[in-house]
């Protein structure tokens, strides 16, 4: 990941770089533009013109995330996988990024430029091209260094059917890896907890992953979430509610790190409501599940792969959790905001 | 536009809001949802699933304007138009938005919903549909009550051919109508400044013009240019510039409103380097520029359309104005920020 910044006569994030003006100009030239070179960008108009046919997926984030730079990844690459996901989760495969800035004046060009190296690096990893954008600069003290909005279109994948309206009883609930580890990351870092190990966020594409499953098993794939803010709980909870049916959990199935664990107890924290940023969860036909778990384990992101639970024809609208002790209990919708700013 | 406020148990937006938990769901099941309601939007889904095909534009801006309510519209009526005149400078037919909001902790709810209302009316008015969303709130302090991104689709109009390349010698320059009224606007609210009758800002949407002249003109049109940001100085310098020819204009054709410029010589401003939202240029064949000035006519928004210079083969790259008494300058790329925060 080495991209030095190149030779630009100012250090530090101005208003005037939001004017529309030549230091606008000059900070898209020699920053964003080199960097993110490609044939779209480089036509400089207000919007790109892109060929696309049939069914897309469309979706959009805004990253606030605070601190900005944190262990296993920035800002920049939450913004880029963020969003990736996002298509990816609606069974289609992400093609196109579009990204706004909005920096506060004052924000340092070096920070900046390693979070747009970020960027190019995770739009290469994931097979996305960014091609529109815009830059605003807010006054000190009205902004927090640097939010990100990206938005994207993917193409429908030819075989996904992916809704909620598929579901069944019966249907099984996959996890890709282990959770809580992003919500953790990023609150120890706030916290300057230290662990034996530092314990570094997933911040990562899951478009290889979702793909690969849909190649597979088609419309067998009822369903792809990623539980990001609220974590599996909101995540499982608004299936629940959303496809009007039972959710059963079993906890000693639910894969968690041991640190991350070890972090939630002492921060009295629950991983079920942690947010994720590189876990996904698939509701599977019964009969494929097994296959699911095993092709995911051929994937380095997906080797803690598990059936957590499965959809049931009761209790309809909730999600319960049985523990390992033969105790029930139910996984409410998180109220508040355990962790605020995560993503 | 009468929209009263739902029923909600809180008057203000706090962090809680932005967790992913119930009091988001709330927000938007109250709010967002039931306003915005369209098909798309009712799958609640991380991304929408969309029909489209052949060439489209794809379009994003983030909206920080301060203040956020402003005379002749708000920072929601802005951020729907932004983006659809964005997309119609394309040449393509504005159809989907997404939306997506950071507010400050502490806005109150009858702002945010005053402008949800605003968001939803200006959508309409341009035949946009907002098709998918996301909500983060950060901490008191660290935003300024909101920022919006759109970020939009259309489907290019069959007749266009938008291309700096199709620029020649001769074409005429075209503005839809008086400039300069959108910063004034803006300035005047934040100086406390009076004048007779309150000088509201343009802000509207441009699609409705942009693709009467394509169904009428087709490949004639060589640009569609909406000069916000460093008003109609920094858009000519830039195309200028990236199509490497020169451009003439006249003083005495730019339409500017008599408060206006009575306003800009107060506060010592160029309308020329002044924000417009709802002004768009035209680059055009010769022959069809008066016709393009004619249909313009017709349109409300467009009473003062005039044709204001023309593209000539010599001073390549440079913006040159002749005035009333002869006299000729160079219309300077704008460096920094005339006023910032202006979208």
């Amino acid at each position: 990941m080495q991209c030095p910044m190149p030779k630009i006569d100012f250090d530090i994030i101005t208003l005037a770089h939001g004017s529309g003006g030549l230091l606008t100009n000059k900070l898209l030239e020699y920053g964003v533009f080199d960097l993110l070179k490609n044939e779209e960008l480089d036509k400089h108009h207000d919007g790109a013109t892109l060929e696309l046919n049939g069914k897309i997926a469309f979706s959009t984030d805004s990253f606030v995330i605070s601190p900005v730079f944190f262990p296993g990844g920035d800002i920049g690459e939450l913004a880029i996988n963020g969003t990736v996901n996002d298509i990816a989760m609606c069974g289609a495969i992400p093609q196109y990024l579009s990204l706004s800035f909005i920096l506060e004046e004052g924000l340092s060009m070096q920070e900046f430029w390693n979070i747009l190296v970020s960027i190019k690096f995770a739009a290469e990893k994931s097979g996305v091209k960014i091609v529109t954008g815009d830059t605003k600069v807010v006054d000190k003290g009205k902004g927090d260094k640097i939010f990100i909005n990206t938005t994207g279109i993917g193409k429908m994948h030819p075989k996904a059917n992916i809704s909620l309206q598929n579901i069944k009883a019966g249907d099984q609930i996959i996890v890709s890896d282990q959770i809580a580890t992003h919500g953790i990351a990023i609150l120890s870092v706030r916290q300057g907890l230290e662990f034996e190990t530092t314990i570094e966020s997933d911040t990562r594409n899951l478009n290889d992953m979702t793909l690969k499953l849909l190649d597979e098993f088609g419309d067998k794939i009822k369903l792809f979430r990623d539980p990001t803010r609220g974590g599996v709980a909101a995540t499982l909870n608004e299936i629940a509610r959303d496809a009007n049916l039972g959710i059963e959990l079993l906890e000693s199935k639910i894969p968690v790190d041991v640190q991350v664990k070890a972090a939630c107890e002492i921060l009295g924290l629950d991983p079920l409501y942690t947010a994720n940023e590189g876990v996904f969860m698939a509701i599977v036909a019964p009969e494929i599940a097994d296959n699911v778990v095993s092709i995911l384990h051929q994937f380095e992101e997906a080797q803690y792969a598990s059936i957590i639970g499965e959809v049931v024809g009761e209790h309809n609208g909730q999600v319960l959790i049985n523990n390992a002790m033969g105790g029930k209990r139910v996984v409410h919708m998180p109220i508040g905001e355990q962790l605020p700013r995560i993503c």
